[in-house]
């Protein structure tokens, strides 16, 4: 049965837009290809990455149509399925069941913060009603935390969870839920959404990654998995240390999923603008972001180094980049999700 | 120009369904009139307590045009306009507007945790292109906050946005608001979603409220603004520390809205269950509450005492009230929220 | 029995130190001299703004012995009384009350940070053995917080407890204390640290403050007190909005407290250099601050104005200032203290 | 150079007190007898495990003083000396070099909450001034945090700064650090406080531990680093999950550090009580614990089994303890500090 959990890098899919703002449907096929072609063990669209909260609820259905078509079973689909409520969830649950999906992933519910029994109750609901397998998504960052009783009473009493993404980059936290739901659920699969510790984390006993950073740099995320899964440490490691920089780079100087959008842009994807509109200085420090990602990016071999090119300090300055994590970091906190 | 300031109690109204979790659109309607008979100055539905976010797009325009429909210009609407991009926004203010509604209100975005300088982005979009007044809706606890900045920035460059409804209940943050944007914008209204803090709210200068409690007690809310309006301190503050009570254990004591769709269904409304699924030990705690809540009201002399009547204790324990509340505001502060 | 609570204006000092960074004597004297001739109800030093941590047991024993010799029963003297542990507290709490001191202040423990049950198994202890009455401190931002349920329960037990100086500026926290410990102790006390929030604080029934704006401004914070207590509201809500500003600049714009201590620098009084080190960017922002404080020190007639003159934006700029504290808020709240 | 950074377990030890709650000398002795014969590499007094804030400067100076006399150089003594000020610390940096201690700790300024400017000045005033090696100590669950620029520009600039403890748990921001200061400083050393983490810590380039669970099982700490270092991973990580469960009932079920007294008491050192008083119900919960300590020991060979013996459930109940660190952990969140 164990062999059966969810396994390896599932990438939680950008969805690139035209220039009127609506979904790329041509992109958005070639893109399906060209994670599938760099080695994704499979696609998670609708999901944060995703920007699902941004769309309608007419196109996060046709987001995945698209791509269950265009997959047609080369990787399982991880289809994010949450809806303004436990009916228009089900609703969706059974469209992506019909569709071949392997599984739906729902974020906790967000908004309103809701208390570990709140969490059980709207999962339990949705458990218990639904054809298709179930991946919980804790995201405390943006939506009510999962906590370990709440996952470990699910997994007992739901055989339709099957999985968990977590991203809240808690090592010992993901120690304490596989420490609970293991011996109860070999089937149960535990994946994290941390891109800075997929190593570590799968060393820890998770089952793989649900990375934004596999949407832009498929390659390293494979191979991140891949070295770690053969045990050759040392490479996965040092590995490691470059993810951080890029998804730091990535992840905290701009608007999520900002960073991630430009870093796509440069790999040769035509992702469109972002439908969250953005003030002058926010289009400036995109503009010197994406040509910092360039050079991460060149350094990895990914694309040319940017007119000018890249100097030791601009291709990888960990502490430019440490700043700018302080900061933002301090702005999570402060927020009380980080 | 400062006498057409929204002012104030605008009643942020829950919406009645029915046994199928349908919107109750008789209900609905005899609620307005209700809440108009009793006092209040405006209604606010889409808000927050009204669970905006549990209804899809279409339910969330049909709520509007009942409402609409039913009030019929007696009191002004502020219809919640927060769609799931600036494009749905839009549509939403556009319709709104078309339907007579006074101003809508918009949270900040959500989910995504936003900077400053996205926020401020997000809000000037929508009021370039707004035919509809404009209510900014800062609530922290649940969404990114709007900061003093930004609202400054906002009111002196967009003559749509006219007024804020602020949640976050800290006095001196209202203060600081009212500094900055006052003496640029006499037209500008400041209205406070903190029950709690009502009386003082006034004082230092907010316009008025946009109070949960004033859907269940809408004579208590409108009494506590015309005492404070009218200057009468000792009676003003005496029925804000009863208030404080009532909303504490409307708030604190159950899954918002929850205590608040309790209240209103003893004041005979027939508000129906809410659509967030609930555990079984959250049934049992709703049943303790309406209890305690019944007693509160009877207090009042909204309802009968429930069977076996109210002890002392039990009708106003300001201690087990104060247990939980520092329970939920614990709950609260770790989410940064509070 | 409520006639005899503590009331008023308590000003926690700051130690005026000389060349060598040790106490100065003299004009420690001098300044609670014009201290007390500006009208302040009270001292309170060895409190927060009194930096009690930075100095040794000796020298906090010292300060209050300065500070009673000087007083000579003029006013109540407060004395700040946390210690390293319980029996190290019970021997200043004996040694102050020789000294004739009206009460002691004692912090929540700080550092490791405390349950409720912690925090009153602490207060208990202390104040089953102390012959001296006790003030509870409860400063979150500082230090473990004192949860209503345990003031209640030590207001209840110990007679020896008879104040809390709440330093959270929570209104509706003050207003649930107030609620919960009045009826059964009308002898108790209730005191707001929190000067931007004076007036309303009086408002909901606090018997005074202990405001570190009234080591600089002790005129404007007496009236502050005056008015309010003769309803003279307009006036009040006036003076609070200018101490609003004032308190803001001292508060968030440096470490504190170092902007309390420039400001009181500019009010003659020689308060020498603190004995944390400042970075150099650290000092060249105090030079600025000390040219905004005088500014708007000179707008109360309390110096003159710094040479150059203060534009009107320079005086009062409401703007700049809440740039500031929105970042400083940030920063106290990423650290879960705001 | 690098061959010459602090490494392996250094153990924060509890210092045992008599039955009047004085130092009790001769079982401290014997304490650290046992931690060297059970291959702890060195030993760290005065840390938050020691309670260094509840003694007072003479008690500090007398523990660092029997140590150095037990220990005759068989282990170095990482001493902790933060003081009230600048100078009291530097007195006792002093004091320690005198004794033949290896390096001071010092944690960052608490009470107040720093700025990382102001963090940055206290620990160069210090570092320019002491005779002896300084490791900062990042605690920011109870100081103010030290940020990686922070870290990086005292690594720079001061020689005399060779280390730091990071207790935050977070296993990026441990690699951020490394990433910045190890290209320029390879002697620095990096040591992790966070127990349950120490493996993965070791793996991304830590030099070892300063964990409060090697006061309590040093042959299990011991042998975590060994395996880790050792590459034995699948053993390692098998401990790890042990250790997690250990650490999490006695961090997380008392008030710290009582857990760990507790423990220790089990394993047969004479701790005496703490200082902080308790609660009759904390008094209750500490037994519970220790019943339960017992048997954790006791499946790890250290003691025997409690009376009754432990049924599975009991000794080992990963389910009872998740839903106690939920709770705590909730508890620190809302504190800002987890």
């Amino acid at each position: 049965m164990a062999n059966d959990r969810l396994r390896g890098i599932f990438t939680p899919n950008i969805v690139p837009l035209d220039s009127r703002g609506e979904i790329n449907e041509s992109e958005l096929r070639r893109y399906c290809d060209w994670l599938i072609e760099r080695g994704v063990h499979g696609l998670y669209p609708n999901g944060s990455t995703g920007e699902f909260t941004r769309f309608t609820f007419e196109e996060r259905l046709r987001i995945i149509e698209i791509i269950a078509d265009q997959v047609r079973g080369r990787v399982p689909i991880l289809a994010g399925a949450a809806e303004a409520n436990v009916r228009e969830t089900l609703r969706a649950c059974e469209h992506y069941h019909s569709l071949g999906c392997r599984a739906v992933a729902i974020v906790a519910p967000f908004y309103y913060k809701l208390s570990p029994a709140g969490v059980y109750a709207y999962f339990k609901e949705i458990a218990d009603n639904t054809p298709i397998d179930v991946t919980l998504y804790n995201i405390p960052m943006f939506a009510s935390p999962i906590d370990v009783p709440t996952v470990k009473r699910l997994a007992e009493e739901c055989p339709k969870v099957v999985a968990i993404k977590d991203s809240s980059g808690d090592l010992p936290h993901m120690m304490r839920m596989i420490s609970a739901v293991r011996p109860i659920r070999p089937d149960f699969s535990f994946m994290t959404g941390w891109d800075a510790a997929l190593v570590p984390m799968l060393l820890v006993g998770c089952d793989g990654g649900t990375n934004a950073t596999s949407g832009v740099a498929p390659e390293i995320m494979r191979k991140l998995y891949d070295l770690t899964v053969a045990r050759k440490l040392d490479e996965a490691l040092d590995l490691q240390y470059r993810v951080l920089t890029l998804f730091d780079a990535m992840l905290f100087t701009a608007e999520f999923p900002e960073g991630f959008r430009a870093a796509l842009q440069l790999r040769g994807i035509n992702t469109g603008k972002g439908r969250q509109p953005k003030s002058d200085v926010q289009e400036q420090q995109l503009l010197q972001l994406t040509r910092q990602l360039q050079c991460l990016l060149a350094a990895e071999g990914f694309t040319k180094e940017p007119v000018g090119g890249c100097s030791v300090g601009e291709a990888m300055d960990p502490d430019a980049i440490a700043r700018i994590v302080q900061g933002v970091v301090g702005e999570l906190k402060k927020r009380g999700i980080a």
